[in-house]
């Protein structure tokens, strides 16, 4: 077995070129999942991972239809039966990206600068899922074979929350039905300290709309007498928040699961300085809820962002009218027992409430996911934190996610097995903000992990 | 004097179509001001109002350059030098204007329906000032003279607060000397009570900024930490306001000169109920200053407006980002004493002391306008009210008007002469806004009163 993945270890340092002329190609495929006017790219990306996966020699490659973007699917079951099998999820779905956010080089086409790829979706998910691919690659070109059975499913809607993913995956259980199931889609602080993440925020993600008169109207002519929207909609969002930085929503902490004197000490193990955040952020200061350290505050306490503001006139010059309308968009990360519907349903009605009788206000739910939370003495945890250990360089920490994938909770509760979420990135990658890179020395090392992993798992007792 | 005043009456009549069909001509030219795009527009409805001028037989017709948008001047003196000479200022720049804002016709293809010109500058000021050129040219056309001299001063920057203007008629006093001053840039509540505006409010239009990181953060691994600029925004504009609708900026009103009671009496006599308030812009409710009626606040109560409001995604779907900034248009409408650099010394005080150490805040300011307030009891503004019995065929209020426009206050303290503010408009013409529109009847009431002004001027004593 150790012949077998020396011989892909040599085989993908041998092909690290080739691997990456093969990224570059999907990462130029713009496949931004928010925008309906990049169907047609998402259909291609599809399309272009179901040919990729046949090329390699996989069985059932395919791109699959749902009711939203079309997922791929492909399986090499070589092992045989008596195998350990290994689900592994990643997403093709991209964030908006256009020259006038600040990006540097254009978004679609792929620049490398210093060892570093710049490109959305370069850490977010394409490079990182690619590795795994790369991995498997490896084992079949190599030796003929992996040491375990490999499912791979890869989604268009990660970024969406994953609506038509989570029926599609329950109705489909057998199909994915796997002892494992590996995600490469988190980062780590620094090369040095590589992170097993063990725990995900879960999502609530709203729009609201603040309407006033019919039509924008004159300010001359109209103001002192209507209420401005755009007043109206500060007015409500200043009432969702305590002059501390805590979320003043009634209920909204209710049910978050509060941290053990274990996992604060798991945390403080990769620490955030406060003079490390305002380097990488850029912040002249930090911020949040004192009572908790930054570590803490990004990754194991609920948020509530404001990630939109809209209203009236932003171009050049003034331009005198009381906007009809003002809108936001709101998003809450949710950790420990935290229910996405529940919180939605906190949040609106505090809007509501909230709201004047001088205006009118929608809310609408744009998405939700469940939080998760994975045992780190698990086996096949362990069993990662050996793997980045031979093919990284570096041990491990387990650590807590900030972010949010949504089908982690599902998939661990549906499969009854274990996430293991590896991830090949960095915190400062970038990720959905202008600019995004991944270094081409993690996209080496995470392949040799890949490869790795798969052998420690195939060493596990049945 | 009245035969002649007569035959220009019916030559006007006799040619409203071809009138229209010219108005048509300038509408079809987008003439918007704030926007740098259009600054070929700009000089393209420049030359063509020197030409059309300069067609009607008047002397020095053309266009002047300035520091900014180019002027046109005209002039016809053939009453001679005993008589009476009007200065007659219009301004050609319109408002931003897009299909996406809400209009159900291109803005800048003017289109009539059931009698009513829908495009943008229709009612501001397009229409309004070719009245006046109308006027001028009915009496050269059907007698070959008018009964006082007339100058045009027509301008593009009106929209901006006329920051060239001013200097320029500063250093052309002589040129533009004359015994009164006529603008047709107001409204009126209904075509039953034509209104001569006597007060303007004043203007001070800024602009801010709030940064926190360097670019937009996912707000997964960095949420919980940062100081999002759009919350902080928030609670900074909500520093801004008292619950009850006032203006929270300590100073800000202390030099509003009180409303007497004779002229609350005269504001009276339009009253504006909430109602009608209501079913004219469409909010589900009147707002602002309990302590006085709706008429007063929207036209001799100062204001504090947000025009407009932007941060982070708008776009379809969730985007899960801390926005690197926020921004934010505010104008205050400003009365009696106020000063607009004062006011906008007070509001940059107010937002800079409202801003958390978290974030960086810049505030610019982008235009400013004197308040107005011209005395009704003049022969000249007693004469408007009757050029308006004869000519429009109502009698008109004197009343003060919510908007500015910021040479007013600047001719009035120049010539030493009174600025008449004969407005040709209705209130709910929807100036500023989507769908602007204009009644062709009240375009041909109009160029009969102006037409009536011009001799009840010429019959004044000396």
């Amino acid at each position: 077995m150790i012949k077998t993945t020396e011989a892909a270890r040599a085989y993908a340092r041998a092909n690290t070129q080739r691997f990456l002329d093969e990224l570059f190609e999907m990462l130029r495929i713009p496949s931004v999942g928010a925008d309906p006017e990049h169907a047609a790219d998402m259909r291609r990306n599809a399309e272009w991972l179901a040919a990729h996966l046949a090329g390699l020699g996989l069985n059932q490659a395919r791109v699959v239809e749902t009711s939203g973007r079309p997922l791929v699917y492909g399986e090499w079951l070589g092992a045989g039966p008596d195998k350990r099998t290994v689900l592994i999820y990643g997403h093709y779905d991209v964030m908006p990206a256009a020259m006038e956010d600040g990006w540097k080089t254009p978004p679609f086409e792929p620049t490398i600068k210093d060892g570093i790829i710049y490109a959305r979706g370069a850490t977010d998910d394409k490079g990182q899922f690619f590795i795994q691919i790369k991995a498997l690659e490896s084992y079949l070109k190599a030796g003929g074979a992996a040491p375990v059975n490999v499912k791979f499913l890869l989604e268009g809607e990660e970024e969406a929350s994953s609506p038509s993913l989570v029926p599609w995956v329950r109705e489909h259980k057998d199909l994915l039905q796997a002892d494992v199931c590996v995600i490469s889609d988190s980062s780590m602080a620094a090369v040095e300290t590589p992170a097993i993440t063990h725990s995900l925020r879960g999502m609530t993600y709203l729009e609201a709309e603040v309407r006033g008169p019919r039509e924008d109207l004159h300010s001359g002519l109209w103001g002192g007498a209507t209420h401005n929207p755009a007043l109206a909609l500060v007015e409500i969002l200043g009432k969702l928040y305590n002059a501390d930085g805590t979320i003043a929503i009634p209920g909204f902490y209710d049910d978050v699961a509060p941290l053990t004197e274990a996992e604060r000490a798991m945390l403080a193990k990769v620490p955030m300085t406060e003079e490390n955040f305002m380097a990488a952020t850029g912040v002249p200061a930090v911020w949040g809820d004192a009572n908790y350290t930054v570590r803490e505050r990004i990754s194991a306490r609920p948020t509530l962002d404001i990630n939109g503001l809209w209203s009236g006139y932003s171009g050049p010059g003034p331009k005198t009218i009381i906007p009809a309308r003002a809108g936001v968009k709101i998003s809450a990360r949710l950790v420990g027992n935290q229910d996405s519907h529940k919180i939605y349903d906190l949040i609106r009605k505090a809007i509501l409430e909230a709201a004047p009788p001088t205006v009118n206000v929608e809310v609408r739910l744009l998405t939700t996911g469940k939080p998760a939370l994975i045992p780190f003495d698990l086996p096949e945890m362990q069993a990662a934190a050996r793997a980045f250990e031979r093919g990284w360089g570096y041990t491990p920490v387990f650590t807590r996610g900030g972010g949010s994938i949504p089908i982690v909770a599902e998939l661990a509760d549906l499969m009854k097995a274990p996430v293991v979420m590896m991830g090949y990135g960095l915190d400062t990658d970038g990720l959905h903000a202008p600019n995004e890179h991944y270094r081409i020395d993690m996209f080496e090392r995470g392949i040799q992990t890949a490869i790795v992993y798969l052998d420690e798992l195939a060493q596990l007792p049945a």
